[in-house]
């Protein structure tokens, strides 16, 4: 496949950037600012790369105007270098191969539909009443079970697993080893052992998301577990049954969310981070990355936990201190405190 | 499928509960507090949502006894209404749809033995050595790996990986993308290089045993990997080589258990909580969330680790500090202490 | 299968250890020190577990030379038992049962390259530009992506997916539900949603890697994610874009590593450790258990986070004092710090 070639001036003009340079020159891809040769363009938004400029071998760098005299190469200015070098980066994408059509190897229920444009790859299983509509990709793998929904444009990338009721939006993107739809950890103790909660909801997927690989987001209980719009999940993350999240927040790798929280619009929560059962996050909520969230919070913010990474030695004397904080603190005369719930 | 139809006498007196209210009203299904609508019956177990109670639109509700009185629609009084509802709602799920057979591409080894009221999914791949008892039901694309043993009435849901001498007791449900057998984490450094250490037990999963999607249960080292009776594991939980769990024990989400501890019974482990190696848990042991758990533990009770969430700006200040607590803990005259180990 | 059987004498001559006993004594398996039997062998390399070897029952064994004395059995004298003990390991094992041959169900495309000594198991699926070279063994349920490559004796266990630009190098083995070259977690932030960033790179792994059950390992965003040769990677682990892992790095399970972090060579992480991204870890780096990782270390040693696990009432206490540490440092007048970054 030949390679996308493109112009820096027809790269400019269609994203609306300051070109500072020559308009004729091609260019043929994207690389890292330490790497990108004569027919590539990089981008320069993380200040910590900024030594990287000088030596910068590629044919034009985007970057903000307070950097582009430091540029020895062309420049594309913009206000924020990462956004726009996502956009041009896009253009030189190798499409996924997606023919529409269903694969003689997939097994689809007669009571399921699958649009004409739609792409079910290898292996693919689709329980009755699914439905896959125009331009869905479900790679090799997948199973779309009962009453399962997989909207316009979305691409299931390979080896996914909706177990039952979910409707994903348009143009969701899930990758290979999520689970979607599995039950929610509902269980009830009876005297003596445990009694299974059924899970009868599902789980509602807005449009314009991303879930990463093996991923899990369970059904309800009773009502869905729900993603709004836009909401962007990575790799290994956990969703419990019944949690909802706002459009537009995004969770990194290792993140977890139990029963019944509700986090809200613009969330950022960082890796391996947890939220309780049942709390509910404001708005704009920041979360850093391993910290447990075990209250709710009403205020927009940065919040965290935890304690920092030191040489075990000295961890080992402090943390050994930790254990009679309260003790210490009542040495000092320090006032008594509400003990942490 | 016409939704299944009791009436709240029928309940009452199947289950045992107190009926206040028309024992001939009919309800066809289960919902929340807050959605439940007039041929539903909901329940109030969680003070959390007695608020909603006034409001409620259910045919009925289970509850204890003394949030009956506050009730505006019939009453199922429970002295647990948890494990009540649990029940109730168990008559309205929807049966998975699993016929006998074979599904004709599944590959079943000329050396397994599959019961004739066992249900094979499309895809799955069954070899040599494995048993499938009677009952138990396969989703689509599950593999059961050489010497495994699935249980009467056991479910693997979908796309579950059973590696290799992996015994599952009778009705264990095991999620989507679960692998059990797969190799522990053994390695010997040698000079320079790691050598691997053969990995050469087996798992053993007692009855009424549930397993979460994308959670992992690895062969014991030499002996087994052994999960008692009606142990419950959430998803994305983490069970190294030859890991012992006591029987009624339960682990919420992303837990992990390192290689040759032992969990006593009805232990409960918060979700991401982490338990070290070779490390023993009395009975009735519980491990709050994201606690990690580095000396064995011969009392029943609550045990947890961290520090708690705080405004970003806040914790800084406090986390600086944490790195000179010794000193300060010296500085007041506190008695030495034993570094944590 | 008629377990193989070995002499001591033989064993003792193929490793280079001292025996103490009888040469023509001969041993069909391994076992614990607790559970061997007369024709097994076993070790003792951990002290915690001396106490067991008075009542040894098995053959022979594998010990230091200082324990020789208290054993009451064969002795083969080894300076590390636990290395010896894994060679002597790997004669027993079963090996599996890989012919070599494409199963009619594997899809293969035109344009992919299968080696005449590979096997590639049922429903595997692979790509065009794909290569699995000589000996190489894929279990069922396998996609290997377009341009992706599994190394000469490398094996794919069951249900590995390698998505796009994935090179693997030789004996490699990967461990069921792995997902490798899925794309990095690359998201730009654009006035009020998401724009994703084009994830355009691959992911390289060298030689004698082991990659564990359900591990994530995205590809690059530009530039590669790179594992070096005879890195050891357990279950559920998350690997993000354009991390670098030096030789013989270890990493236990659930641990984390944020994207474009750089990790030395014979590193060690425990598990559910975190390492924050664009960080360098030098050479011999240790992280203890669910340790966060937020600042580069430039030292060999062990690093450590987090508190003490304690009764739950001790730690409330304590952890509502941590909520104001910095004032108690204060008060006993110790000198401001830097808040933690």
């Amino acid at each position: 496949m030949t390679p996308a070639q493109h112009t820096l001036g027809a790269i400019a003009e269609r994203f609306g950037l300051e070109l500072r340079g020559d308009p004729a020159l091609r260019v043929d891809g994207v690389d890292t600012l330490a790497n990108a040769g004569a027919t590539r363009i990089t981008f320069l938004a993380n200040p910590r790369y900024r030594g990287q400029l000088a030596g910068v071998g590629a044919a034009a760098v985007v970057l903000r105007a307070a950097d582009a005299d430091a540029c020895p190469r062309a420049c594309l200015v913009a206000s924020d270098p990462y956004v726009a070098f996502a956009k041009i980066a896009a253009l030189f994408e190798r499409a996924p191969a997606a023919q529409p059509g269903v694969h003689p190897s997939a097994i689809v229920a007669a009571g399921a539909q699958v649009a004409a444009g739609a792409s079910v790859g290898p292996y693919c299983v689709i329980e009755d009443g699914a439905v896959v509509e125009d331009g869905a990709v479900l790679g090799p793998h997948c199973v779309v079970g009962r009453d399962c929904r997989v909207g316009a444009q979305s691409r299931l990338v390979a080896r996914v697993t909706l177990v039952q009721d979910v409707r994903l939006g348009k143009r969701v993107l899930v990758h290979p080893g999520a689970v979607l739809g599995a039950d929610g950890f509902g269980l009830a103790f009876e005297r003596d052992h445990w009694i299974k909660v059924p899970q009868l909801g599902g789980v509602v997927v807005g449009d314009d998301c991303e879930i990463g690989a093996n991923t899990t987001i369970d059904r309800g209980a009773l009502g869905d577990t729900v993603l709004e719009d836009d909401v962007r999940l990575d790799n290994q993350i956990q969703i419990a049954h019944n949690v909802r999240i706002g459009a537009h927040s995004a969770l990194a790798g290792c993140a977890a969310v139990a029963g019944s929280a509700t986090i809200g619009r613009y969330c950022l929560v960082g890796g391996g981070a947890g939220i309780l059962g049942h709390l509910t996050l404001a708005d704009r909520v920041t979360v850093t990355a391993m910290s447990l969230v075990t209250h709710s919070i009403r205020e927009p913010g940065e919040y965290s936990s935890g304690t920092p990474i030191q040489p075990n030695r000295q961890w080992r004397r402090n943390a050994a201190r930790f254990k009679h904080l309260d003790e210490i603190a009542r040495r000092v005369g320090a006032a008594p405190k509400e003990p942490e719930s």
